[in-house]
């Protein structure tokens, strides 16, 4: 690898640490604990993760250990989880993960994962909770004269990792679009207790910190320049299935609103990733809703879409989760969008304190949600692990209304959505108003058990499942040992042991 | 009954208001939604209630149905809770109950029950999620002359009934003590969304609004005057199980100051009710720890005594809940307690902002927690409602740490408090950081649920259901559909339905 020296290093002193990844891992040993950048695969370093993991093959095959405890913002991309899962290099990964060799190994119980809820991180590194942190690998987009870093496509964690770890390796990646500087808006307020105060943010709009990230210069012992892309994935154009819930959640917001209960121009929408939540942005496109805002964990493809129609006036994020497409249409138009867009720190797009006084619209995908509207986000037949729950705690449980919203059926309709009882609950009733399928719609709003169970077998189950849930809700008020949320746990979780013994869940 | 016009009303436009109980509850209409005030037994209305009880029955007899919709702030005593549901007389029930009547009543499926995060009873109410409040049916200790209302021994949601009510009834409870004037701080900064602004609490000491209630008078159709004392129960003293979970807490917080993770005052301290709680105030009697704060629910025995010796700076909460001879002694020296006292509108003293903000220590009880650290808070093998959630996922999941404290077994040993999997769960693992038993302490920060499962059978539960759990963990990292979190569907809640068909979870 050869040695750029591009323009984005503007400090001297700084642009003499420039070396190779590989010089750059000698600094990493086995055992440490490792603060990476990177969300939502955007932003996560490219080169260091790379040849930290071709160097721990070589010890493997030495007969050598060498593996670390990574910690990131989210999920990264194949050259950092990937690659380092597959050298088995990783011992400890929190909080949050979407590569599917590191899932294996998860699943696998070969690597330990601390699943958290994304606004912890931060705050829970500062109380030293989670240990010491060895080494920061963060990428940014430049690194000014003075010495600030420039950050790049995501936020995360990355200020507490600089804050934190004990020696720092930066990536400076050219590929990342310049124009991003002043997009940024890095909070220096937090604080451990009781030292803490109020986050002076009012607005999605609102900025209350820095566009750079500070860093003690004497901590970086090692930068490495990149040129490499963010693992940007397509989207598939959304389905019926998926047309029929932004149908529905349309219907709800435009009933809220005329109620009352909702301005005209909405709250700000938080909204998670994936072909629904796409296909809800898009049918804001056409809702009748105008100068809406978003305070949210990711910005993707609808909502480029949405700002670009006039639609959403800005939007509030710690991350880009773009497809090609519009990574390069945003890429292309950024200085446009940079005043319409901020990314923060997820410990203040995620933070409680803020979701709850803003008033988010929570809208997030599940797995399969109950007859009562407990919800597993994460575990598969409660017990494979998924992604994480990432953010969709601290937005389900502030949120101004939080509403779940998945197709009703998954694996070609050989698993309903909706279930006698969920295998694992990552969000309980009392954080879910809403739940939408194709099918329909269940506002759960001051409804006690027994009126959830009836509205969400009838609005929100597949026809196909019915019957059965039916069924088994008039034995369980029957038979029931309690009568409040009437259940009989040696069928209550059947379905799923019907699904692993018989690969369905359908009689 | 008598008019005593007692002295307690110092505004004569409001003393002509004064009635009978009687005649108050001819404002009361069928299917009409009540605002009640009371909180863990203190401050609730005493007369209106038992005369609506009264004449519900006598309504009932003569084939009219009279029922009504009750809010209140928590729990309330048996002159309000009991006596309507002993009258049939409630439809529908919120945030949280603790009348063994009512309790029967939702569980057998004939009352309406909606169990709330207490934070979330005022904002939801002002959202309009709730539907309209028709009469709020308030107990004071006073009235100004200006008319402003002193508030009684709970605040709750008083605040928001009053604001929100079309129509209102006072009561003016002489036997609470004059004294309770200035201890209150009643904020009115709230607001909907987009208009809230940061709540300016910093401390757990801080005043942030008025010492009396607002209210319309116009709104103010009847006033009653009552001299009732509120229902203080005696507490049972602490058990040895209850002395070794103080123990065993007791040295993880000197272990957290030593290791610099908590300052040596501590941080401000959240605690549930009951004996275990009790136990554990009365440990920090003898504790090295001084200058200590309290920011929680209710201001239990134990805090008094934390006060009166001086460990404890002061108390922030939104009622009382005192056995008969600590109220007596809070009555007989309620002036030199006021100052060191302050109580808030349960959306203060249980909000996720301040709670994260001030980074209190979560200490609350449980039911059961399974091996992986779920939590049941509220119902009894999964389906018979106990109380509800109350405030434990306010305090939980916004703590700095959030500690689970539990005996090991109930039922005089039939009971596991440690199973495969809760059958119901209130706290997922990210919101359970410690879990104690009489047994000893799981710390479960950092940890996969493969080390969390270890920990909590070797560390928490019973010797005499240790065998079971780690055969069940052995055959499940085996045989588990996914390995992240390994679970036997057909199998993991069968000790509930070993106690459910034997009346034990043993083998």
């Amino acid at each position: 690898m050869t040695l750029i020296q591009s323009s984005r290093i503007q400090n001297a002193a700084l642009a003499a640490k420039v070396v190779t990844a590989e010089e750059a891992i000698t600094h990493i040993q086995p055992g440490d604990t490792l603060g990476l950048s990177g969300f939502t695969g955007s932003g996560y370093p490219k080169a260091v993760p790379l040849a930290l993991a071709a160097h721990m093959e070589a010890e493997h095959a030495k007969g050598n250990p060498f593996r670390v405890r990574v910690w990131t913002g989210a999920s990264t991309g194949p050259e950092l989880d990937g690659a380092l899962a597959k050298a088995d290099g990783i011992e400890f990964r929190l909080p949050y993960n979407s590569d599917p060799i590191a899932r294996e190994k998860i699943n696998s119980g070969r690597m330990n994962y601390f699943d958290m809820h994304l606004s912890q991180v931060a705050p829970m590194a500062w109380q030293g909770f989670l240990g010491d942190l060895d080494v920061a690998v963060v990428e940014v987009s430049g690194i000014r004269p003075d010495g600030a870093l420039i950050p790049s496509s995501s936020v995360g964690n990355n200020k507490t990792w600089l804050d934190r770890a004990k020696r720092v390796i930066l990536e400076v990646n050219s590929w990342q679009n310049p124009a991003l500087e002043g997009m940024h808006d890095i909070y220096y307020g937090t604080a451990l207790p009781p030292h803490r105060k109020p986050i002076p943010l009012i607005h999605p709009d609102d900025r209350i910190g820095e566009s750079t990230f500070r860093c003690d210069p004497d901590k970086i012992i090692a930068i490495v320049e990149t040129a490499a892309p963010d693992r940007n994935l397509p989207f598939a154009a959304p389905d019926a299935n998926a047309k029929a819930i932004a149908a529905h959640l349309l219907d709800f917001l435009e009933h809220e609103v005329r109620v009352g209960r909702m301005p005209p121009s909405l709250l700000p929408l938080q909204s998670g990733v994936g072909n629904v939540a796409n296909a809800v942005l898009t049918g804001l496109l056409n809702s009748p809703f105008e100068d809406m805002t978003s305070y949210t964990e990711v910005i993707q493809d609808g909502m480029i879409d949405l700002l670009d129609a006039g639609k959403l006036r800005m939007a509030s994020a710690t991350a880009f989760s773009l497809s090609p497409e519009a990574a390069a249409r945003l890429n292309t138009n950024m200085a446009r969008y940079r005043d319409r867009m901020i990314l923060r720190p997820q410990e203040i797009s995620n933070h409680p304190e803020l979701i709850r006084r803003l008033g988010c619209i929570a809208m997030n995908g599940l797995i399969e949600a109950d007859i009562y509207g407990n919800v597993n986000s994460t575990h598969v037949m409660g017990s494979r692990i998924q992604n994480g729950i990432g953010g969709s705690g601290d937005f389900a449980r502030n949120a101004y209304v939080s509403i779940f919203l998945t197709p009703s059926t998954a694996k070609g309709g050989a698993i309903s959505a909706i279930v006698p009882q969920v295998a694992h609950v990552d969000h309980i009733t009392q954080d879910v108003q809403v739940i939408i399928t194709e099918q329909g719609l269940a506002d759960l709003r001051g409804l006690a058990p027994r009126q959830r169970s009836k509205l969400i077998i009838e609005n929100c189950a597949h026809p196909d499942f019915r019957p059965a849930l039916r069924d088994y809700v008039a034995r369980a008020e029957k038979d029931s040992y309690g009568g409040h949320a009437p259940g009989l746990p040696r069928e209550a979780l059947s379905w799923h042991q019907r699904f692993i013994d018989t690969g369905s869940m359908r009689f």
